[in-house]
């Protein structure tokens, strides 16, 4: 196995945790992580090399991949810094909410040749990714319908609420990819019928908490996907595939399998509480396999024309619930 | 206990079921059952008197009750019938198909001061009743979502399907008189997309076989239901109501509880086949209410109104299928 | 179908239960049920006529079959006069706790030519009957293990207890029915390891209410039952049936299908509170299997050997407890 | 956190699998791992350091703790050298299969003043943690009864069988050492009823390949354990404890969450395939709890004298299958 040297940008919560997953893999190392309010005792405990400027990791000819951590509005301008120094590139979602940015930035990857994978984590999943395999090999026949569920424990912040995007274009859009991710289709339409039912606040901010986004796929197959911002119980996630030859469906993931049963009833646990548990092998394994893309000079299996497609239907998502009607989406 | 005298007509699949299951309740009396084309070995086992007329019922003085369980294009005019005789009806769903004819049917019920009970027997499912009750009682706090899995185990006749009245009135109604009750709201928009993906033969008899129908309830709250006319695995009936506090679901019921573990996987038991299996207990029930409801002279728990009702939803659902867009419940 | 007439002995709590079963089964005709001490309220319900003295069923010509549901002291007797006039008999567990006692009947009944079923309704139960399935078809391999759960929702009386010949002749007893039922194989040797840890009163009474049961099969496996006089949360029990081919175990039945989710955890009913709900189905079937054998003049499916084999294993458990070491089966 | 320096003996599987856990914790560095067949290309991947005896270990100043990997009759010496030059010691179950051998190492130890932690890593599993959290605090009430089932996937070579002391002491004694965690009770008492079932060829060397093993507690609880040398559907691992308040049981784990429904059932995954993937984690925690004891220099959660209560009970579990009567556990 041939050594990949990377150098990484953003040690926030979820850039440190890549890191840490990182340091576990043989034959890979994490060459240098860069923040500008880096936590040093954090880096130190495991023996991270630190700058606070991602142009270390741009001008360091050893580095041949870049993994982007940072927050979302640097994405675009990163991938296309990273692009122009040659370097390979792992991205968080999103790549940016405007769909021209994204194209300038596709672009210039293109241009350049180099390698983009962007962090639909969940498709990493190996619940989902049983899903995918039971559509895909046909277990359960032709493909009818696929339903998700996805319901966050605790709404963000206001704050967060008025710079997400709106929710279909940054908790949704997971949902979007997976059902092209498990249909291998694109989407035609979508009608969304969406509410705020948990907060006011979210309302007054300009966003919902609640919906029901139905899709027509390009393959005649259709999909439905239930979103709230607060399910008190915790980070619901639930996928169903229904087929002409039967049904796959993946449950949620819980911290242990014991049953607790007395006079109050038959007690299972509690969903995992939010994304960093419920998606920790996921966020491994797709560093893992874009490693591997490098590596082996192979295709990534997240492309930037799957973040691309992701986000129109989420901007097509906003427009039927401006409008109250179902909105076909942009090419 | 106050005895009561029944008389039923009908005597198909159906009325079999509701007849046995009657002579099965203390205190009541099946007096004579109708049908021009009687199974005679059937009614002697368990000892019925027949007729082929359903005169001989409405003649009668000593009976108290009709139950209709004949075919659906004579529900209408046998409930006047029964009215004018001024006994109290049970009618198996539908009443009709064309809400003008139920209108002119439960004008002449409430004219002759007889009670009538519409066979949405499902409100009296164990499973749902605890839905209901977890909804009512605030156990699941303030209601945010249904969620309506009704799927059927292999499709009907092409000949069934034309005269059915669409997917929408025939088999969607029950799932929408389940909204309806399980929130104890009205609905005020509805959205559905459907699909030929079954049989294209069902497409041809003007029909669809796939649907995903979203539902927006005056309260606020938003309801989905997804139906199938084929699920090779059995007879798919699943709720979930989800609110602020929490969230419900109903799963099917099978046969046994066992589970066998070999090399092949850890397999359940599939769902119980139909819905004469899974819903037998319901069945029983809604003609024990409306035993009760006659001998101590209460309201009926399924009231013509609410047949009407879910009639109107099926026939706004019929016309945003053929509008592609979502279309206002008629009051 | 030839009409078969019943008179039964006995009508209380489980007397009741039988006689509304047989009321709703065709070609039946339960001419009299006795009890010295009739609930004429409920008698009349259902239109039941009644004596006072088991005599009016034995002398009755009409009556082809009899069904024994007295207290359990007069059991044998009963069986000997019934017996004696030329009935068929169905009679509730045990037939009798004395092993001599129950010889001394089996010898009149099998000089006399008529059928006796003994009451181990277990073996009717639909989940049991699939592992017994799963056992006999080969499904699970050769048999290497059976285990039992039987727990009861609270302990009996110590009135009760003092009669009952024990925890192992009273309750164990259905359990080593079950073994030999699942296995097909009698039982060569058991080892009890009882105690009193739910209440020192039924240690006081001379008996135990904690047990592990190991026993040894003729056929080479093993099985294992644990009992306990009291599981706070319901009616346990439990069956795995293990081989070289897999497992196969039958869970608890429970009132509905839902899963409530809230803060607290995600909870499902707890089991069915007693043998009465539990075993309802067992109950009607084991009374229709019954009839079948007497109006198709063929063997029963719970013979007097079985009764009398379980008591032996249950008289040999005792004496495991009273020795602390494993003891032989009596033949 | 003070920084915690390592050395390790034995490089097979189990070496290999806690050497990677501990390259991926923070703070802690493995300085040398040793095995006379070293797999160099590993090491190298890891970046570790090697050398072929376990000398280089025990004379290296810098090295703070050991952990014994090696095969099992080389543990009692290797802890002997280990605490002899001053070093604390974690050693991979079991210390040796004779008690004499053990107590000598114990003394040692105890002599030289280092902590020892014997390797029964599923006392920390999360599992199996929630259950003895579930005792110890009182949620399921007093402790009535504690049932295991531990099954292999497939039985080990009759070479392995004939080295390893016999099912009790090399699987069994797992079971033990549960019972002991989970109860917080020694044991009295044990009565094995053991058989050959899977393969003749584990009689021919000697041993049994199915058992169920009674054990009385010393706090009146009783415990039964089922094992088998072959479950074909995977590596099946239950646990249940039952007391006066209710039970707490932990299921076997699972690759995915999904359930597969057809025509065929409804179909869960198998359990994880054998003991490093079921127990991953624990084996991780179990090295982290060690490290822990060294560093804030506190007792170990699992200590020698754990290591010998559990072989004493095994030792007399075997002279109860030999005696065929219950047997006293040795002080």
């Amino acid at each position: 196995m041939r050594p990949v040297i990377l150098g990484a940008i953003g040690a926030g919560r979820i850039g440190k945790l890549h890191a840490e997953n990182i340091l576990r893999m043989p034959e890979v190392r994490l060459k240098i992580i860069t923040d500008p309010f880096m936590d040093d005792g954090w880096a130190r405990s495991w023996g991270l090399s630190t700058a606070p400027d991602p142009a270390a990791v741009f001008s360091d000819d050893e580095i041949e991949a870049v993994l982007i951590f940072s927050p979302s509005p640097l994405h675009a301008e990163q991938i296309i810094a990273a692009a122009r120094a040659g370097k390979h590139i792992f991205c968080e979602k999103p790549i940016a909410l405007d769909p021209g940015q994204i194209r300038r930035a596709l672009k210039v990857v293109a241009g350049e040749g180099v390698k983009l994978q962007v962090g639909f984590n969940r498709r990493f999943d190996p619940d989902f990714r049983r899903v995918k395999q039971a559509v895909a090999s046909g277990e359960i026949g032709q493909l009818y319908l696929i339903k998700i569920t996805a319901r966050d424990p605790a709404p963000p912040s206001t704050e967060y609420v008025r710079e997400s995007g709106g929710m279909f274009l940054d908790m949704t859009v997971h949902d979007f990819d997976m059902v092209r991710y498990l249909s291998g289709s694109e989407v035609e339409e979508v009608y969304a019928a969406g509410t705020v039912l948990v907060d006011p606040a979210i309302g007054e901010a300009g966003d919902i908490d609640t919906a029901i986004t139905t899709l027509r796929l390009k393959n005649g197959a259709l999909a439905v996907i239930d979103n709230s911002r607060q399910a008190v119980y915790g980070y619901d996630q639930r996928i169903e595939a229904f087929g002409s030859k039967g049904s796959i469906t993946a449950g949620n993931r819980t911290p242990t399998q014991t049953i607790l049963t007395t006079t109050d009833g038959v007690v299972a646990d509690k969903p995992l509480v939010f994304f960093l548990e419920r998606y920790q092998e996921s966020f491994r394994a797709e560093i893992e396999e874009f490693i591997r893309a490098v590596r082996e000079d192979r295709e990534t299996p997240v492309t930037g024309q799957d973040g691309l497609a992701s986000t129109l239907i989420g901007i097509a998502a906003n427009e039927s619930l401006k409008k109250g009607e179902p909105v076909r989406i942009a090419e």
